[in-house]
């Protein structure tokens, strides 16, 4: 079993703390919750749950189609963005994959399962883990492929646009696919300055991941999608498996996409949470701190004595959770990553870091 | 796109009826919809909707523990029947699969999808598509598995557990897998004469899929699990992508195995209505009905100037919806599977055929 955020079940079961009200750190999900809408979508389709899904996911096309304005037939929706990894390294089959690391640990276990490897690409702690992308290619002979996560988790770090899109440039001409992973790009200040899911028409190697389950508050319920060229987002559907979004996260999102109001509420306590948290954890001279674009920070303990998985222990029985970050290559045992969560929530965890690391 | 029954979502886009009131016989699917309990579930745990699904699915493989009598370590969860289809091609890699056939058609694409080829074993029309199960292996050479559906859909035939378990100590000695799909089993009469997944702790070469989705009317919300030796069991949660049951559907699942009362009530509608359906269509001249030992009756339409999709097309204005059967291997154009459901619905259907065929 692959080590993950968010896990509350596995969190209740050692330290006995209730999924339900435990301050869930570790999982980087919008704080306000489902969106209203999206609330009355499942309770309005809870009949309907009777039925098998449209495998061909319709509405959820349809309501993709218009927020993205992009055409349908470039999208192809998941049971989160997870199973769109899975399957697009099924199809793709990539033989080698460059991937800046740290980052998500499930390309790299898609790639493998698919029977690739992956070239990890080392992103330097002393440089802000970031390096110019399109300088990726000259560092990695005999690749297939490319997967950037972007912004980066955990690191927090984006690429701007022009980068992705050079990167792209320069793998077409060798004939390497990009795949991109957009999942944290909604909670991006400027998205447009950063995203390349509105690009695809022009990259035919190129291939976004998108994810609703943090944005929208909808992880338990599980959507995400990919957009790509034609080509390539048929050839994903084909080789799909029936029915794996839900009638309720279907109805959900669909609702969740049309919520204007959430989206702008979002944004304001973002904005104002992620300088707070940045800002405070910044000033513990215990703490380094890296800035970041995405709803979550990585922070590493300047303390030999302390690791990560010492402060996971430390703070789960008081009902917080945090992600140890010893699992992501290239890190070491004394990261962790932390979500930007509500102010008081917030608040919370940093007069328990206080207590605990005093 | 494979043709499946149950594609009320195309039904609604195709002739314009209504996803929440058609009278679905393409899917076979309790008419007594979700049960109580599983219906408040999914209300009290909406919630929990914002939290990553338990990936491990502890109170589940808990509950299913209870309800089959067997160690949760046989156990593996799936977002429905179908991931589990697709995880075991992939993780068993079988290069020659034998496969009765008609049968469900998702077997030969993930055996195809996984790399390896199918080698379909006709049952004959003319013998109720019935062939002794052990007898399937001398007819087919070089296979690494076998696939049996029990009870076979569309065919409603059963075979009984002596038979399987025979079939897989035979094969045990040439170093086959049998796969057994259970998924309708919950609907024979008597279970425990037919059902296999209590023998997996003495037949390691043994795995039996099961579905929640039919019995407990939880297609829209997908749940389904598989039963297998401890060790191929682990070998499938390893190689499983991480959270691909949702959380409403792990909850609803656990509530509906605790409800008695349905499964009482269940037993009592299927009963009296297999009965019924099955007599009142064989009294029909045009029709030709197979016996049934689960949820659905296969029938031939007898004046070749039908079609399956002839009725099809001149059922679903009426907003009936049947299973054109012309997509199974070894059925002919004339061939639809019809659900089993309440007593109101099926007597609706039985007069649309009347006015219909007339």
């Amino acid at each position: 079993m692959q080590q993950h955020g968010g896990n509350v079940w596995e969190a209740a079961a050692r330290y006995g703390v209730d999924p339900a009200h435990c301050l869930d750190f570790s999982a980087s999900i919008n704080p306000l919750g489902l969106p209203a809408a999206a609330r009355q979508a499942v309770v309005d389709w809870l009949p309907l749950a009777t039925r098998y899904p449209d495998p061909q996911c319709r509405e959820l096309v349809r309501a993709l189609s218009r927020h993205l304005g992009l055409d349908g037939e470039h999208l192809v929706c998941g049971n989160g963005a997870t199973e769109l990894i899975f399957l697009a390294a099924r199809v793709l089959r990539p033989g080698r994959v460059a991937l800046p690391v740290p980052t998500f640990g499930e390309y790299a276990r898609a790639v493998c399962a698919a029977g690739g490897a992956v070239l990890p690409v080392p992103l330097d702690e002393e440089r802000g883990f970031f390096a110019p992308l399109p300088s990726l290619l000259e560092q990695s002979e005999g690749i297939d492929a490319v997967v950037v996560c972007n912004p980066n988790n955990p690191t927090g770090r984006v690429w701007p646009r022009e980068e992705v899109l050079e990167l792209t440039s320069r793998a077409a001409s060798r004939d390497i696919m990009v795949v991109v992973d957009e999942a944290f790009v909604d909670f991006v200040d400027a998205p447009h300055e950063v995203e390349v899911a509105s690009q695809v028409a022009r990259h035919p190697n190129l291939l976004v991941l998108r994810s609703l389950t943090k944005f929208y508050a909808l992880a338990g319920l599980r959507v995400g999608y990919a957009v790509a060229g034609v080509e390539t987002a048929q050839r994903l559907r084909q080789a799909q498996e029936p029915w794996t979004v839900n009638v309720l996260a279907q109805a959900a999102a669909v609702a969740a996409l049309g919520d204007g109001e959430y989206r702008r509420q979002t944004e304001r306590w973002l904005r104002e949470q992620r300088e707070f948290m940045v800002g405070e954890l910044k000033r513990r001279p215990a703490l380094v701190v890296w800035d970041t674009a995405a709803n979550f920070v990585l922070v590493k303990l300047r303390d030999e004595r302390w690791t990560a998985a010492s402060l996971q222990e430390a703070l789960a029985p008081r009902g917080i959770l945090i992600r140890d970050c010893s699992s992501f290559a290239g890190l070491g045992p004394r990261f962790v990553r932390l979500a930007i969560l509500g102010r008081e929530q917030n608040q919370r965890l940093l007069a328990a870091l206080d207590e605990v690391l005093a």
